[in-house]
């Protein structure tokens, strides 16, 4: 961990080298992502199936097995315990009311002769993928395929890997409560192939979501343009911004919930008590002494880890928008005041009692957010990426007369003589 | 040009080619990019000058000669025709307040303890890429830079090559008017690299918009993470449903007018009326003669136009929506209640006084637009992409006891203690 304090003399150069600090490790697997896509389109199932019994060490009986059928999503389901059910229930009512908030109105603007609009339009098909085993997140489910229900999508199809075999129950229930329309059980490049070019048992989508291995990645990098896909997520991160009347302890909690992700994870906490930064530090290595997973939080609080003491809040909203976290906690006596000088986060949570956590799960926002800087530039997953924009243009003879003839002079102008044409034909026809 | 009829034997076969056709060429500039981005990154200002010294054949003096400056814009701006820079104002006037209308709202959302809330915000600067000698396109620059602006970017850095030294005045008239903040003259795959990693002189931006050649694609792909970048532009294309009663050279002008822009280009006629599209077809021919940019215009009418026979508006509303083209001219009877019909197309233009070249200078709505079927998922330039969003969650005690436990619940079920725990430790002091 790395403590930084903005009055020292070398504070510049720290901070900088903590914005450039590479989280990332890339594995190179374009070649076999290629592979795996060129033999999928060219094979279609039988390629799925082929793959499927190599990388998940099951073999389905013939192409029909790869989709979850309706009675296997009843006992799964059925097999959840009642406190979890309600939980999941909880959380898809609530994330799906916040994102139905978010759906955006149509526009039109009249003038004589001429009316100019924009019209909203669903998707029609959503490739969701869903990581399996271990990594299996019901909540994710939730994240990813509410707002594409909310947005009027009328086909979810979600692809999920079965390590031996194996479903999780909990995914299940999410898909199911999500509407979630079709579930597969193919995995990995293969699976993003089948979505984007489709093959005789799963029909092609539109875009695809939904966090993934680097082949995964891989592959929907690969397949964009064909399809739409979300932005590669990296390590997830964190800034605490605190004053010294929190309880170190619940501090010391929220900056080990992102540790615990991912090695590669980072957690930050910005205050202006030195002092409550000391209880803080040590209040994590007491909690790093039970938790289960250590030795993953451990090691993202010794490398990635920073406790910066700044002056004022003025110096922590800006090294903040510089940081442009994921997550951003603001812990102080008037939250929403030092929110107003945030201008790059993708979710904040204010107060002391809304620990990042709630909105992993339940607060309604989306837990799928811009990492490493970009938001700056990108925002988390909402009804907008499962929506699209067409613009239109309804003109009268009269109308076209208004404004057609500026329209001939820039045509000429940039020597683009059809485009002049198409508009000074109808012109001759004026009174 | 094909000609297809949906009642003939080979209908879906032949469609199903021209949903195929591959229409891009694209060039191997890879490595080339690497290498010009790897010399911006590593010598800035000098590197620039050299590249353009090479690509540009002209030699600025210093780092500062590569900003154009406000007396520069002064006197290319006095330079141009009255009617020009009439139509320009007009262009500029309709295009920022069909943007403003665009702009969203923020949400909050309140319920006892519990608020939730998304922000829109703009990004802080974004670069504007522009092509220079013959594509310098004055329109262009309007449709990129005006969402900007309106949006509330505050810094619009654009970058224009100008070979042999050579400024395009009506090009710098249209960024004054759009409120550009900063001219560079620099272009190719370095200009992207300067705005993305910075320079001396160039600062860097947040996201890179705008069309270029082979290598300002590549190097946005390649750039792209370190900064948003807007989609790659594809060869550009129309659908017109138009009926016998329309004019069969107004339609054969709304199809070259697309045509002439590049070979690579697609126009495509879809009517009920067999005669018509005869008539069309021989308007085209006609056309062709004397139009200037014949050469160009007759390619891609050639090898990618297709004229489209259907029984009725609803077979022509189904086949546009398989090919969900960047632009549609619905030139029928009841243009509103076919475009109701369609759910996939970049930008319509209803009626017959509504050629599609309106909307690429003066209607209002943006002219950069999804291609290649990528209208399935994507949309045209707006300030959207020039707005991010920022979600938040305020609780109170109270609040997180009534959502905390179901969160907690969850956080076990993924095996995620640490997220639990940040919860549970708020709990445990709620009475």
């Amino acid at each position: 961990m790395k403590r930084l304090d903005t009055r020292d003399a070398g504070f510049e150069a720290a901070f900088r080298a903590l914005l450039d600090e590479a989280r990332e490790t890339t594995a190179k697997v374009d070649a076999a992502v290629a592979g795996i896509i060129a033999d999928v389109r060219a094979r279609g199932d039988a390629a799925l199936l082929e793959l499927t019994a190599r990388f998940d060490r099951w073999t389905p009986a013939s192409a029909a097995a790869l989709r979850v059928t309706a009675a296997e999503m009843d006992v799964a389901v059925a097999a959840i315990p009642e406190e979890r059910r309600a939980a999941l229930e909880l959380a898809a009512k609530r994330i799906e009311k916040f994102h139905r908030a978010q759906m955006p109105r149509d526009v039109e603007l009249s003038e004589p002769g001429i009316v100019t609009g924009l019209r909203w339009g669903a998707l029609d098909a959503v490739g969701l993928y869903v990581p399996g085993g271990k990594a299996a997140y019901p909540s994710s489910v939730l994240m990813n395929a509410l707002p594409a229900r909310v947005a009027g999508v009328s086909r979810i199809a979600m692809c999920v890997p079965t390590p031996d075999g194996v479903l999780n129950p909990l995914v299940l229930a999410a898909a199911r409560l999500a509407g979630v329309t079709e579930v597969f059980r193919v995995g990995g490049a293969q699976a993003v192939a089948a979505l984007a070019w489709g093959t005789d048992g799963i029909a092609p989508v539109d875009r695809i979501v939904g966090p993934g291995n680097a082949y995964v990645a891989e592959a929907k990098r690969q397949v964009f343009g064909r399809v739409g896909i979300d932005s590669i997520a990296g390590p997830s991160e964190v800034v605490v911004i605190a004053d010294g009347s929190n309880d170190p302890r619940h501090v010391a909690l929220d900056l080990l919930a992102q540790a615990e992700h991912d090695e590669a994870a980072q957690s930050i906490l910005v205050t202006d008590d030195a002092g409550f930064a000391d209880d803080v530090a040590a209040a994590v290595e007491r909690a790093l002494r039970t938790l289960p997973r250590a030795m993953i939080a451990g090691a993202s609080w010794a490398r990635h880890g920073a406790l910066v003491v700044v002056r004022d809040w003025e110096e922590a909203a800006e090294l903040t928008n510089r940081l442009a976290p994921e997550h951003l906690q603001i812990m102080v006596a008037d939250p929403r005041a030092l929110f107003g000088r945030i201008r790059h986060a993708g979710a904040a949570f204010l107060g002391r009692w809304c620990p990042e956590a709630i909105g992993d799960y339940v607060a309604g926002p989306n837990h799928v957010l811009p990492t490493g800087r970009t938001a700056r530039f990108a925002s988390g997953l909402s009804v907008f990426d499962f929506l699209k924009r067409t613009t239109w243009v309804e003109a009268s003879e009269q109308g076209l007369g208004a404004i057609g003839p500026a329209a001939v002079t820039l045509a000429e102008a940039e020597g683009l003589d059809a485009h002049g044409l198409s508009v000074a034909v109808r012109l001759a026809h004026n009174p």
